[in-house]
């Protein structure tokens, strides 16, 4: 099981940042997203209601410690890895990394509290320069799963229908 | 040359997704980003402070048309490829789209007008599922790079000492 922890969410300022993680969580094959900081109904349902519509079983709900959350999977036997620029490159970690089934992976925002750093067991970083959680996020899990989150299929209710040029979606039962 | 145009950007609403576009663009290996819709003089600061940092020699500029930087670009020898859910899998075009060293990957926002899917050479998706344009771009640019690009020195004033647990950044000079 691929778990993806987004901490201190905050309204109106981290919703489109905090909807990309939970998206990009889902189409690059994690099994679920947990935000701490505020508790945003709204964020929570835009991602269900892409769960509705494109298929797939990933979950997204709200929990108040993260301390509590990264504790409580590490006593379950996940690993916690921890994405952060001042960790150790992910391309020296990946096959220590891959050697657990179960993984918490853990995206900040602009200020990380030091337990963090400790509590994980792995502080891995998507190059060592600055850009986004968003971007380390789906590097991390396109590693984990070697390329083939690319091709994963959700028979969902909508699917697109590959194009060289413009859209083509079609609903399920149609062709 | 890799560019990257980032289209309709829009102060306010855009500011953190239009500034991770242009960090991802530079910290997986781009060498420009350009931005059209809302001329921004904090976002192309915000990347250009980065750059003064973190080293390298990224440029970020606005354009007013996008259709012109398309055309311009196609003129010069590059290939268009737009990142768009609806366009066929990266993992299928990868090989032919590494064969031009010049590339201007198009990144948009939520409505991309018809004609930037005919002026492209290539409409690309990575997964068929809605996610995140920073994470898209991230990909292709892993893709194109071969993964070379997590290992990119960049030389700048600062630079980051990978740890299994905390923070070190040391200025040119220190070690």
């Amino acid at each position: 099981m691929i778990s993806v922890l987004r901490l201190n969410h905050r309204i109106g300022r981290d919703d489109r940042m905090s909807t990309h993680c939970g998206l990009v969580s889902r189409a690059f094959g994690a099994d679920e997203i947990i935000f701490t900081g505020d508790e945003d109904r709204g964020l929570i349902e835009s991602i269900k209601n892409v769960v509705q519509r494109w298929g797939g079983i990933f979950q997204a709900r709200h929990e108040s410690s993260h301390t509590k959350v990264m504790k409580d999977y590490k006593r379950r036997g996940f690993k916690v890895v921890h994405l952060t620029m001042y960790g150790m490159p992910i391309q020296e970690k990946i096959d220590e990394i891959k050697k657990s089934d179960d993984l918490l992976i853990v995206i900040g925002g602009e200020k990380v509290p030091p337990e963090v750093y400790q509590l994980a067991d792995f502080n891995i970083s998507v190059t060592t320069q600055p850009h986004s959680e968003v971007a380390a996020l789906a590097i991390t899990l396109d590693r984990i799963f070697g390329g083939k989150e690319l091709s994963k299929e959700f028979d969902g209710e909508m699917r697109v229908v590959p194009q060289e040029k413009g859209k083509k979606v079609v609903r399920r039962g149609e062709n």
